[in-house]
C-alpha cells in the first residue's frame, strides 16, 4: 500500500506538495477522471459526517428543517436574478441532452440554489403564518473549476450544507444571518480546533446576489487566508424577481426576506493543513472518526490472546465514558507499521500494550499532536483518557490560535502592507478609505484582497494604506486560497 | 394552506388522483419546473433520513463504510462495460459545456456508479490484504423520465444509497449480495410494515451488468408490484474490463468479484401507497417523524396554562421511553383544524386533552390507523402508549400482509393469468418453462412481466403457462410501477 512511505517531504519545506501527499496517503481522497473532481474515501467522509451531525443537530435545535431540492436549473430561472446569474454562470455545467433528446432549454447543475429554492417559496408562502421558513440541505454543488484546483479546498464537485430561509422582516433575516454565522465559528473553533476571523465582506467580495455576506475566515500555515463559510442576507434581492409575497396580519401584501448560508467539505481541507504534520494527519479530537487506537504487542500465542483480553477490556472502559476506540488486531502488519499507520490517519492517542505492559497492569499511551509518549496505570486510564483528549483538543486550537495573532500584522503604509505580504503574508490590518478603487488597485498590485472587515465597524484615525485619504475603517487583507 | 382542503377523492376511487393529492396535501413533496423532478419537503425528508439512519447504522455494523464519488462520468468510463451502457444510455443526461467552453469529451450524470467506482477499485486494490473493499454511498442519481413520471415512484432525479464491494472469491460476493437483500427485507417489513416477495429476477430482468440480480418485490393497493430494491452480483463482469486485480497470499495475481446494491426514496412512495387512507398519510410508528402529537384544548387564559403545563409533562413522560412527541400549541388554529392536519401528516397517535381531561386526570388517545379513541389514565400513559405504537406497527404490517396474500393467485393456464390480471392484478404465481421468449411474449400480451423467481427454485409438475411445455420452477407474474 502506497501509504506507508510516509510523507516524504517537509510540511514548512514545500506546504502544496506536503498536502497533496498527506491527502492521497492518509487515504482521504483521490483524484477523479474529470477536472478537479475527486472521490472522497472513507477516512474524510467520516470527518464530514462528523461534523454534519454536530451542525445538523444544532440547526435543528434552532427549529430549521431539512429538505432536497432538484440538481437541474432551467436557464431562465438561474437569470432571473441578473447579479446572481453573473456571478455564477463561467463555472456552471450545462446539460443539453437526455438520451439522445435534445432539451428545449439548456439546464444548469446547481452551482448553489438560491434560484430554485426561492422558486419554490413563492409557491409555498401566502401568509403570515407560513413564516419564517427555516430551510437546509446537504447536497452536492458543481462549480466548474479551471485553474489550480487543490483536493477539499478548490474543486468542481464539493459537499455542503445550505441552508436558505424567509422572513417577514428584514430584521429577523439578519437576525438569522448572524445566528448562523456564530454557529459557524463555535463549530470550526470547538470544534475543528481552528480560530477564525468574523466579520463581513465589501460591496466587491460579496455573494453574488447578496444584501450582505459575513464570513468566518481563517489563516493556512503558509499564510494565506482560507474562507471557512459563510451567511448572506439577501435582502429583498430574491423576493422582488421570484415574487414571494405574503398576506399580513392586516390582510396586506409584503415581500419577505431571505437569507442563505452554507459550509462545505472545503473544511476538511482546513483541518488538514492547519494541524497536520511531517507524518501526516493529525485530528482534533472531538472531530476525529476513532480518537483512540490500540496496538496490541506480543510475541507468542498464549500473551496474543491474554493481551487481546486485556484490550477489549480497555476498549469497553473507554467506550463506557463515550470515547470512540478501535484496536489493530491484524496480524499481517507489525507494531511498528501500525504506529505509522495510525500516524498518518491522525489518531489523537495511541495506546501500546505489551507482556510486561500486562504483568505491571499499565500501558503506554502516545499523544498525536506532540509525540510525548506516557506509562498509564491501567486503573486510572478511564479518568485520564478524556483529560487527555481535552489537554490535545485545546493544545491544538492554542497552537493555531498564536499562529493566526503572531500574522496578523497591523500597517501603516502601502510599503509596509506589500513588504509584509511578500516576507510571510497573513492577515494585515490597514486603514482603509471605504473605496472600491483603492480595494481593486491592491488586489491587481499584490493579489491580496480585503478578507473581513468587523461586524462592528472597527474605527481608525490612520489613513487609507491605498490612496492616503481618512481611512473609514480597519480592512483585513490577505491572499486567499 | 392549501392542505387543509382534505383529500378530496377516495383511495379505492381513483388510487392515482389520491396519491397525487396525499403528496402535495401532505407536502411531501412539489413538482420542480424539469419533467420528472420533485422538491422533497421536510415531512418526506424526514422519513429518509430515519431510513439512512436505520440503514446507515446496520450496514456499518456489517463492516462497511461511506465515501463519495463525482457525479460526472466521462462517456469512455461509462462505455466500459458494454451491457451496462446499453441499459442505461437511453436515460442519460449529457453535460457538454462548463461555463463557455465545449468539453472535449461528454459527461453522464450518474445514472448509477459503477463505472466510477470499479475505476478507482482498480486504482485500491492491489493486495489480499486490501479486500474484502466494502463501501456505501448516500448521494443523488438522475435518469431522464420521459413517461408517467410520479413523485417518489418514478422521478427523473432521486436520492439513493448504493452499496459497491469488491471480493476475494465468488462465494463472498454472493454472500454480500444475499446478507443485504436480507438487510432490505428486515428494514422494508419491519420499519415500513411493507411485505415483500424476496427472490431473482430472471435473465431479461436482472441489471445491466450483473450476474445474478436479487429484489424486494412488494404490492400496491392498485394491484401493481413495486420494486423495492435490488442487489446484484456483478461476478467479474466490471472486474475485467476495468482490470481490477489482486494478488492472492501465493503471489498470484487474480481479478476480484464485486457487488453493488441501492434503496432509494422510492420507498416513501410504497409506504404513502400501502398505508395511506382517505384522510391522508398512515405512518407507521417505527419510522415515523412524529409518533405521538399531543393537541390542547381550552376555552379561557387560565385553562390554558394549566393544560399547556399538563402537556408538558406528558411530553417528558413519553420522551423519557424513547418517543417521539410534539405539542401543537399554536393559537391561530383551532383543535379541530388540528386534528385534520396531524391526520393528513399520519402521526400514530392523537392526544387530547381538555379541562374535563385534566380535571378527570385523563386524555383522550386516537388511533391513526383504524381511527379509534379511548379515554386514558394519565398515570397508565407512559405505559400504554408504547404498547399502542407496537399495536399500531403489526396492524399496519398485517393489514398489508392479508392484502398480499389475497391477491397473490396461483394459475393454471394463460386464459386465467390474463383473467386475473384484468380483474384484480395482484402476483400471479405460475409454472414457467424457464425462456425468455415465453416470457417476452407474455410481456407484449398483457403487460406483466416476471418480478421474482424464489431464492430456492419453487420446482413445478405444472406446464408453462405459456408454451404448455414441462414448467421449470414457479414465477410470478405482475404488473409493475
Amino acid at each position: 500500500m502506497a501509504e506507508e512511505e510516509g510523507i516524504t517531504v517537509r510540511k514548512s519545506e514545500n506546504f502544496s506538495d506536503w498536502y497533496t501527499q498527506v491527502v492521497l496517503k492518509a487515504e482521504l481522497a483521490d483524484y477523479g477522471l474529470v477536472q478537479g473532481t475527486i472521490a472522497i474515501r472513507p477516512n474524510a467522509l467520516k470527518i464530514w459526517e462528523n461534523i454534519q451531525k454536530i451542525f445538523d443537530e444544532r440547526i435543528k435545535e434552532l427549529g430549521h428543517e431539512n429538505a432536497y431540492f432538484p440538481l437541474l436549473i432551467p436557464e431562465s430561472l438561474l437569470r432571473k436574478e441578473a447579479e446572481h446569474f453573473k456571478g455564477f454562470v463561467p463555472e456552471v455545467f450545462w446539460v443539453f441532452y437526455s438520451g439522445d433528446t435534445k432539451l428545449g432549454e439548456r439546464l444548469a447543475i446547481r452551482p448553489t440554489s438560491e434560484t430554485i429554492i426561492n422558486n419554490f417559496f413563492s409557491k409555498w408562502i401566502r401568509s403570515w403564518r407560513d413564516l419564517p421558513i427555516k430551510l437546509n440541505q446537504w447536497c452536492n454543488i458543481l462549480r466548474a473549476e479551471i485553474k489550480s484546483t487543490k483536493p477539499f479546498v478548490r474543486t468542481s464537485e464539493f459537499l455542503w450544507q445550505e441552508g436558505h430561509t424567509a422572513h417577514a422582516t428584514h430584521e429577523e433575516a439578519e437576525k438569522e444571518m448572524l445566528q448562523i454565522l456564530e454557529e459557524y465559528r463555535k463549530l470550526i473553533e470547538d470544534y475543528l480546533a481552528i480560530p477564525v476571523l468574523v466579520g463581513k465582506k465589501t460591496e466587491s467580495e460579496k455573494f453574488a446576489g447578496a444584501e450582505t455576506t459575513t464570513t468566518v475566515e481563517a489563516l493556512m500555515p503558509d499564510g494565506k487566508a482560507l474562507q471557512m463559510g459563510t451567511s448572506h442576507n439577501l435582502g429583498q434581492n430574491f423576493a422582488k424577481p421570484f415574487g414571494i409575497k405574503y398576506l399580513d396580519k392586516n390582510g396586506k401584501e409584503n415581500l419577505v426576506y431571505t437569507t442563505s448560508w452554507g459550509i462545505s467539505t472545503r473544511l476538511i481541507g482546513g483541518l488538514i493543513m492547519t494541524h497536520g504534520d511531517d507524518k501526516g494527519l493529525v485530528l482534533p479530537p472531538k472531530i476525529a472518526p476513532v480518537q483512540i487506537v490500540i496496538i496490541p504487542i506480543f510475541y507468542n500465542i498464549k500473551q496474543k490472546q491474554k493481551i487481546f483480553k486485556e484490550c477489549e477490556k480497555i476498549v469497553e472502559s473507554l467506550q463506557t465514558v463515550g470515547l470512540s476506540v478501535k484496536i489493530d488486531s491484524r496480524e499481517e502488519y507489525s507494531p511498528g507499521w501500525k504506529f505509522n499507520h495510525w500516524e498518518m490517519k491522525g489518531v489523537p492517542i495511541r495506546i501500546e500494550i505489551g507482556p510486561k505492559d500486562l504483568q505491571k497492569k499499565q500501558v503506554v499511551v502516545v499523544r498525536r499532536d506532540i509525540g510525548v509518549k506516557n506509562v498509564v496505570k491501567r486503573n486510572t486510564l478511564q479518568k485520564k483518557i478524556p483529560i487527555l483528549l481535552d489537554n490535545i483538543q485545546k493544545n491544538l486550537f492554542s497552537q493555531a490560535k498564536r499562529f493566526l495573532q503572531d500574522n496578523t500584522t497591523t500597517v501603516k503604509n502601502y510599503e509596509e502592507l506589500k513588504k509584509v505580504l511578500e516576507s510571510k503574508g497573513g492577515f494585515i490590518r490597514a486603514p482603509w478609505c471605504g473605496s472600491s478603487h483603492c480595494e481593486e488597485q491592491i488586489k491587481i498590485d499584490t493579489g491580496a484582497t480585503i478578507r473581513v472587515l468587523s461586524l462592528k465597524v472597527e474605527k481608525t484615525s490612520g489613513k487609507c494604506v491605498y490612496c492616503g485619504k481618512a481611512g473609514k475603517e480597519i480592512a483585513y487583507f490577505a491572499k486567499a486560497y
